[in-house]
C-alpha cells in the first residue's frame, strides 16, 4: 500500500508534474536509493522500494552497477517480489537468481503463474534451472516441465496453466458461485472456457458477459463457440498476429488431442509483439539481440560476424573496382564519384527491403501481391532513377565539366535505383520462400548488390564512352 | 454465425491444416471471392464473407485491385460490418469511404465505440470528415468532435467514451444487478472505474474479481486505489509504455480538472504498439510510413525527400575524395580499397545506432546510463576495430604485395570503427536531448560522418605515409 505524505512513493505525484513521466521510476526515487544503499541504511532501501511497481523495481535493479546490485539483493533477501524475477532482462536476471540461489529462486517461481516461472527459468543455465527445478514441489515441477517441454517461442511457453473452465450445462449463477468459493483461481482472467467432458474447449465467455446475465441463463447460451483454439506447438508470432488481427484479450490453448492445456492472456502477447518488432529491427541492423546490459565483450563477439560478412562483400565490391583499373587511371574524377552511384543505390534499396520485410511480418506482403509489390517497386525505382540522374547529372557534369561525365552518372543511377527496388522485394520474397527470415539476411545481400551494380554500371559505361 | 459445413467458413477447419495459418484470410476464401465477384454472383460473395472476421474482411478489401474493391463495396452497401472500416489501411478507407457516402458511412461510424469512430474519422480529408460528422446525429457528434479536439496520437483520441463507473459506496451487488439492467454498457470491458462525486477516478476493480467477491461487500473495499490514470493530452507512445510496463488490460482516461472523460482498452494499445514500432523502423530507413497499399507516384515522391539528402551528404564524401585527387591518380590501388573502410565504419556504426534508437524508445536509456552506454559503445567499436584492421590490413596488404598499404587501411579501419562507436550513440543522444526523434535524422548523419572519416582518415594517411 501507497504511503500518500510521501512524495516519492506515490504514483499520483509522478503523474501531477509534466517534466516526470506519467509512470516508473523516478529519477528522485533512484537517486534516493543509491544514496541509502552506498549509506548502508537497510531500513530506507526498503522502505523506498516497497510502495514501487515490481517492473520499476526490475528497472531499478538493471540501472544499479554490478557492486550495487549484489549490496541490493542482500538486502531484499526473502522480500523480493517474485513478479521482478520475470521483468528482468536476461543476463541481469541470471546474475540475481545465481545470488539468491536455488531454494530461495524456487521459492520465488512457486508464486508465480507458469507463464512467468517458465519466462523466468527458460533462459537460466541448464545446471542453475535444473538446480531451481529440483528445489520446487513436485506438483509445481512437473507443471514448469510440462511447459518448458514445448518448442522454445512456442504458445506452450507463453501460456499459463491457471485459468477457470466450466461445463457447458452451467448457469451463470452456478459459475458464479464457483468462483466465489474457489481457492485456486487465476490471478487475473478475462475469459471463462467452456469444455466439453473431454475437456475439449467448446466456447469461451468475456466476464463483462457473465456479470450481464442473469443467474438462470445456462453458459452455453451465451458462449461465443466461433473462438480461436490455439495449438500448443504454435509459433508466438503468429499467436501475436491472432491477437493484434482480432483483438483479444486472452484465447485457449489445446493439446494435440484438442484437449484445453492452458490458457495465453493479452499481456504475454505485448511481450511477444515488442520482442519481434526488436528482432526484425536489430536483424536489419545485423545485431543478434539488444545488448544495453550485456558485457562488452559479449557486445563485440556477438557484432562481430555480422561485420565480417560484410567485410568480404566489401571485399567483392573492391575487385569490381579493380576491373576497372586503368580506366581509373586515366580518369580520377571516376573515383570521386563512384561512391555516390553505390550510396544511391544502398539507401534506396533498404527503403523498399524495410518495407518487405515489415509487410511481410505483418503478412500485408503474400504470394498474392508479391508481383503486384515488386512491380510497384521497379516503377518506383525507376521514377526516383530518372530524377537523381538528372540530379547528379548535373551536378558532376557542372563540376568536372564534362557532360560526358554527366551523362554516364546519370545512366548508371537509373540502372541502379531500379535494380535496388527489384534487390529490395525480391530478396526478401525470396528468402522468406526458403524458408529463411528475411529480416536476418537480407541487408548484406541488397548492399552487395547495389555496390556491385553501382561500381560496374559507373565505371563500366565509363570504360566504354569516356576513354 | 459459422456454417460448420462449409469447410471454407469454418475458422476451425483452417487451424486444423498445418500448412493453413492459424488465422485470418484463407487463399480459398480469397480466390473463391474474387471468382464470384468476377461472375457477379452477388449471393455467393455475400455468402462467402458473412462468416469472416472484420479483420479478415478488411484484409480482403484490400487485397482487391481498385475495380474488383468498388464492386466488392457495391455488393456490400447497407450490410457492411462497421468494424472493417477500422481496420482498413488508411488509404484504402479513404476510397471506400467516398464510395459509401457520407450518410452510409455516418450510420456505420454512430455503431461504433468512440475510439474506433474517431480512428475511422481522424485521418479523412477534412471536407468528407466534415461532412460524416453532419450526418451523424447530435449527441455521437459531440463525443467523437470532444476526442477529436485532443492533438492527435494522444490518450485522447485513443480513448472510448463508453465505460462503466460506479460510486464507492456500492455494494458487489448492487454493481452486479446495474449491469444486468443497463442498457447502455460498452461492448467489452475489464475494468469497473470507481468514481467520487465529483466523477474523479478513486480506484479500479477487475471484472474477476467483481465475480469472486460476495454480493454485500462494498466496493470501496475491493477496489485498488493504487491505480494510474492517464491525463488525456498524454502521447499514445506513452500510453503504450504504462500499459507494457504495468501490464494492463485498461487504464481511465482523465481530463485537466480531473475528472474521468474515458477508459483505453489495451487492443488499442497493441495497435500502438505496433505502429510505433513500425515508425522507427521506416524512419530508420528513411522511409515516411509503411506505403505498401499507396500509389506508386505518392510512394515515390514520400521517398525523394530522403534519397535527396543522402544525395547531399554522399557529394560531400565526394568532395573529400577529391582533396585526394592527386595521391590517387599515383597510387589507384587506393580507390579501390576506400569503399571498404567507409562501408566497415557504416555498418558498425548502424549496429550500434539501432540498439541505441530502441533502447531510447524503450527507455533502457536515459541520461543516468548514458555516459557508460557510449563508454562500451566506443570499447566495443575499439576492439572490432583492432580485430578487422588486421583482416584487412592483412587482406589489402596481400592483394597489392604492400606491408605499407595494409598498415594504412588498418589505422583507417581503427580510426573509423572507433568513430562509428561513438556517433552511433552520441548522434541519437543528442537528438534525443534536442527534442528530435531520434530515429528520422540519425542514419543521414552517421552515414555521413563514418563515409567522410572513412575517406579522410584512409586517403590523408595514404598521402602522409604513401607518396
Amino acid at each position: 500500500v501507497a504511503e500518500p505524505n510521501d512524495p516519492v512513493a506515490s504514483p499520483q505525484a509522478e503523474s501531477a508534474g509534466d517534466a516526470e513521466p506519467l509512470y516508473g521510476l523516478t529519477t528522485g526515487v533512484a537517486r534516493a536509493t543509491r544514496e541509502a544503499l552506498t549509506a548502508g541504511d537497510v531500513t530506507r532501501v526498503r522502505r523506498l522500494v516497497r510502495p514501487l511497481h515490481y517492473s520499476d523495481q526490475a528497472d531499478l535493479i538493471e540501472r544499479f552497477n554490478p557492486a550495487m546490485r549484489r549490496a541490493y539483493i542482500e538486502i531484499m533477501r526473502g522480500r523480493l517480489d517474485p513478479e521482478v524475477l520475470t521483468e528482468l532482462d536476461e543476463s541481469v536476471r541470471e546474475e540475481v537468481v545465481e545470488q539468491l540461489g536455488a531454494e530461495e529462486t524456487a521459492a520465488a517461481v512457486s508464486e508465480l503463474d507458469t507463464d512467468d516461472a517458465v519466462h523466468v527459468l527458460e533462459d537460466l543455465d541448464q545446471d542453475v534451472q535444473q538446480q531451481v527445478l529440483d528445489a520446487l514441489s513436485a506438483e509445481d515441477r512437473a507443471l514448469v516441465e510440462e511447459n518448458l517441454g514445448y518448442p522454445e517461442d512456442s504458445a506452450g511457453r507463453l501460456m499459463q496453466r491457471e485459468l477457470v473452465a466450466i461445463p457447458a450445462f452451467w448457469t451463470v449463477g452456478e459459475t458464479i458461485d464457483h468462483m466465489r468459493e474457489s481457492k485456486d483461481l487465476p490471478d487475473d482472467f478475462y475469459d471463462i472456457v467452456v469444455v466439453d467432458p473431454r475437456h475439449q474447449p467448446v466456447g469461451t465467455i468475456p466476464l463483462n458477459k457473465i456479470l450481464r446475465t442473469r443467474r438462470p441463463v445456462r453458459v452455453r447460451h451465451i458462449m461465443a463457440g466461433q473462438m480461436y483454439t490455439i495449438p500448443a506447438a504454435t509459433d508466438q508470432e503468429e499467436v501475436a498476429r491472432l491477437f493484434r488481427q482480432q483483438d483479444l484479450v486472452s484465447a485457449p490453448v489445446i493439446d494435440e488431442s484438442g484437449r484445453l492445456v492452458g490458457i495465453i492472456t493479452v499481456d504475454d502477447v505485448v511481450d511477444v509483439i515488442d520482442e519481434e518488432a526488436e528482432e526484425d529491427l536489430m536483424r536489419l541492423a545485423g545485431v543478434g539481440e539488444t545488448d544495453v546490459y550485456h558485457a562488452m565483450l559479449d557486445t563485440a563477439r556477438s557484432r562481430f560476424s555480422w561485420l565480417a560478412v560484410n567485410l568480404v562483400t566489401a571485399i567483392m565490391a573492391s575487385i569490381v573496382i579493380g576491373l576497372f583499373e586503368g580506366t581509373i587511371k586515366e580518369i580520377v574524377a571516376l573515383a570521386i564519384l563512384m561512391p555516390i552511384v553505390a550510396s544511391m543505390g544502398g539507401n534506396a534499396g533498404t527503403q523498399t527491403l524495410t518495407v518487405a520485410v515489415r509487410a511481410l511480418a505483418m503478412r500485408e506482403l503474400s504470394r498474392q501481391n508479391a508481383w503486384r509489390f515488386v512491380f510497384k517497386e521497379f516503377f518506383v525505382g525507376g521514377i526516383n532513377g530518372i530524377l537523381f540522374a538528372v540530379l547528379a547529372g548535373f551536378c558532376a557534369g557542372f563540376w568536372f565539366q564534362s557532360i560526358a561525365i554527366g551523362g554516364v552518372i546519370a545512366a548508371a543511377m537509373v540502372v541502379n535505383l531500379v535494380v535496388a527496388g527489384l534487390s529490395g522485394t525480391l530478396i526478401p520474397l525470396g528468402l522468406e520462400r526458403m524458408g529463411v527470415d528475411p529480416a536476418i539476411a537480407s541487408s548484406v545481400f541488397l548492399t552487395t548488390v547495389t555496390d556491385v551494380i553501382g561500381f560496374l554500371a559507373f565505371l563500366g559505361l565509363a570504360t566504354l564512352f569516356l576513354l
